[in-house]
């Protein structure tokens, strides 16, 4: 278990209690995620005649009290006590509770590969001519406050494939606005009455975890400024699980803008989960690979080398990641950033080099890192990868929504 | 019945018609709404043979006939003849017939009683992990002419939770923009083509009236501009009701801006319907209840007091209605602003006042006119004020869709 | 078949294969969109184990071959090899194939009756109080590069009254912008994967012929630019028929800004395909029509007249076909925009000069060249006409993803 992971679980007799949003469970759960203290009431009223007793610290030093015991579920189960214990977060029968997906570390090694079966299966449900209605009755809201339509609509996508329904806005800044004025932890609990699930797109690190921190129902983190984008992570690792068959002795080549691109480095952090893994650096001096990642690669035993031949690297790698160089990195020196951008470019010299079972990945939006000659060859994984987002975030909305 | 009701129905036979948007109605309906008449036709072809008549003046002064009779519904029933008559808003078997929710006057002390009986109906509805279909078959437009998330989210909630579908638009204004230079009634006549009710916010006072006035389908007010916002009224009195379990005989402390804040001289306006209600204003001298409000408050016999003490009115009172003063009212006079922002503010000093049973209320958004420290505390009432906006707008969509 | 047609199919032994979308289908698709080739894979899996060869050649002059025969389909059907025949775009058992709705030149007499049948059904189906879900399962993207809220609510209501859901951005430039630059190419491979058909608009002439060119789903070009607006033609001879109950013989008068009234221009077009139509122009002498439509009209028989007598057409007209003076097109000369906007308005004297039968149309929206007093009056036809837009669109995308 990561000594950083968010979550802990409430037991009763030793049974992981209901994911936040689960409606059919009538169970008070109570969950702690760095240090907080949620309460899920959504189906309280079924067991108000209970009495179970429970104190939970608040942050703010509060205590809330309250009751439970002989607790009658509708399914006839009896509660007689309730147990408190931080759990591992893989548990009973190798399953885990998800609450929140607010960050790449907090999976592992067996959470991923548990997430990547239910992607698996989400695979054949998105095939089907009349839907899935699994999600049926499920409200999801997509909550920006930066427009990122790519996302936003990979995320529609996916609760809609599973039969659940989506309140949208691009327009989150609203809230916030000047002449408004509310506090983020207002909105998400005002918003969290209207709606199962938040996912939500903020233009601060860190937006993500306050809200997860607020909100009584799931958030997924759809990006928060230079922080954070978990299932973009997830749906890279998955890609290359898919398509190269396996993770473990894996060599992978990162390209381009390693600095700034939040992609890579999540994607670094989570292959030295894997064992075997070696990673190749390809980037220009100014945007080089930062030393945070390295030392944690080393410190975690993978393997890093730094490089700038990339047709070396290119036949050497089952995987060469590309990303864009990002011209507002570079302010008003416009000559390095032609000069950077320029470099590394994955055109059919870097396709003839490389192995026939390689491919190459790109996160999206691609300007001219990789030319369009490349696109009609086999080995270019961009479009299938993007298309794996659909399959992760509706394993992400099942998992959240209704656990295993 | 209101003199200011703006509901008359048309009978067939002495039956109340059905309501604007029913679908499975083949009846014509005629209604007369403040002087114009509306002629809904959504299913008109099944009576294509019909052959009765009936004139309805129209607001230009033209007259409009058509002839119906011998009416061959598809359930059997045969209308011979059609009766226009004036009904009492409230009638049939103690029902009314919701046409379009325009301004909180529409509604009387009998309306608002069986409007919350079915908002209590929809709460458990809305737990429902399934979802409910009440709605199944119908489309709700939303059409803002100006932002504003929070109401918009609530409304497509409510919609999606009896299983409608929504359209929407926060774009509206795009109809009438320079270039297009669309008329507010065009818009309409066009928009009710696509849905089967449109939910309106607008920048103008008025703007929902004439909306109403043309279209053949049910139209909802969100707001139009300094004008009325009925959902909001109707959504704050079912929470006193709900909460302190009565409305005959309470007190009621309305604080902060009381000169341009519509919410508190909507809710005023309508706790005027009740018995020994008492209500307290406690405002800065600059925006101070307005006189109008107070004369009509004198005219129904319901006490008021306006008071500079909000611990003494606090101590005293079933309900603190907090509400945020705006500094756009100040123009260039900040100090003016800041003088008032900071003169009330309800804390952990106030709450320490408050009887137990008593609750505070705002309408969201809220900046520091309420004090983060009192949201732990029970009687922080806002949050499931803003909740139950979701049971009252779905109410409103059963009610004006499908009829009692 | 006209010389313009975007549609080739693909046959195995004879049978025209299914459309893009297909999901319920099994053969691989292989279509000829003007010179480009698709391959449709969504339910390839469950031919796997066929070997049936074909050969496409493809844009960029590349050659893509695959294998198919003894195709087991679901079905039970057995197809052995696979026939490439060009085949005329009206067939096999008077259905033809409809992949993408691009431009108006791509419907033949033919194909526009057939589509009016189910047009004709769908109005039916609207009226259905529990909606219809003949569509469920599907997934509609409305990619508008630029607002146009009418249209995205039209089609976006049509979808949804089939039980079909709906993906929307308004925002689709943002793919675009600046900062991230992707191709439009790009974008219709990313979002291709989160839906099964798109509806694009967008300000560049010829932009839905290339996304239609890129994706594997059917693309509907709902107004690119200066080019084509195809559903708004459809709708627009749809009207004429449904409300004269005929095409052949019919006298329109086309009045207004006939230089840049792509609808004009489109419907003109389409009306050339039907006999003994007779055309009258009356518009300011700077939007008159131009010379190739006129040139199209005389090559294909059709009688036309220009005219600046409104009174004199009025009277002999079936149709009156007003359109709005756009003032963008006069840049500074405004007076001469103020002359051209007034000359010709329809309103009560025109009425009084029309033929009983005869109907007003209007694209909308209309500033004040027909006057408020002429929508009461039955021959106003452009509301009815603006409702005509969502059967039209509901008989494409049944269409489109279904076949017939």
């Amino acid at each position: 278990m990561e000594s950083s992971s968010l979550f802990f679980t409430c037991t009763i007799n030793g049974s992981v209690l209901a994911s936040k949003a689960s409606k059919t469970n009538a169970e008070p759960v109570c969950n702690r995620l760095n240090g907080s203290s949620k309460l899920t009431y959504r189906s309280l009223p079924i067991c108000a005649s209970a009495d179970i007793s429970h104190s939970c610290a608040f942050p703010n030093g509060k205590a809330f009290d309250w009751k439970l015991g002989n607790l009658s579920l509708r399914s006839g189960v009896e509660c007689k006590a309730l147990n408190v214990e931080t759990k591992p977060f893989f548990s009973v029968g190798s399953k885990f509770q998800l609450e929140d997906v607010i960050e790449a570390q907090q999976f592992n090694r067996d959470t991923l590969g548990a997430i990547f079966d239910v992607a698996k299966e989400m695979e054949k449900i998105e095939k089907i001519s009349t839907g899935s209605n699994i999600l049926k009755g499920y409200l999801m809201a997509t909550l920006f406050y930066e427009p990122s339509t790519r996302t936003r609509l990979s995320f529609e996508s996916a609760m809609k494939r599973l039969g659940g329904e989506v309140l949208t806005t691009e327009n989150a800044r609203e809230f916030s606005s000047a002449a408004k004025g509310e506090t983020l932890e207002d909105t998400i609990r005002t918003v969290e009455g209207y709606t199962d699930i938040i996912v939500m797109r903020h233009f601060e690190s860190g937006a993500a975890r306050r809200a997860a921190a607020t909100a009584n129902i799931p958030v997924i983190n759809a990006g928060d400024g230079p922080g954070q984008h978990p299932t973009q992570a997830l749906l890279d690792v998955y890609t290359i699980q898919k398509e190269i068959g396996k993770l473990d002795g894996i060599r992978v080549g990162l390209v381009g803008d390693l600095a700034y691109g939040r992609t890579v480095r999540s994607l670094a952090y989570l292959l030295a989960k894997y064992k075997d893994v070696k990673i190749y650096f390809v980037s220009p001096e100014v945007v080089k690979m930062k030393e945070d990642i390295k030392d944690y690669l080393t410190s975690q035993g993978v393997e890093w080398e730094e490089s700038g031949d990339l047709m070396e690297v290119a036949s050497k790698c089952d995987v060469v990641y590309q990303t864009r160089i990002q011209r507002e990195r570079f302010g008003e020196r416009i000559d390095l950033y032609e000069e950077a951008r320029g470099k590394y470019i994955v055109d059919q010299n870097v396709l003839d080099v490389m192995q026939k079972h390689a491919i190459i990945m790109h996160p999206l939006p691609r300007l001219d890192e990789i030319t369009v000659e490349v696109d009609a060859d086999p080995r270019a994984a961009y479009f299938r990868q993007a298309k794996n987002g659909i399959y992760i975030r509706m394993a992400l909305l099942k998992l959240l929504l209704l656990g295993w």
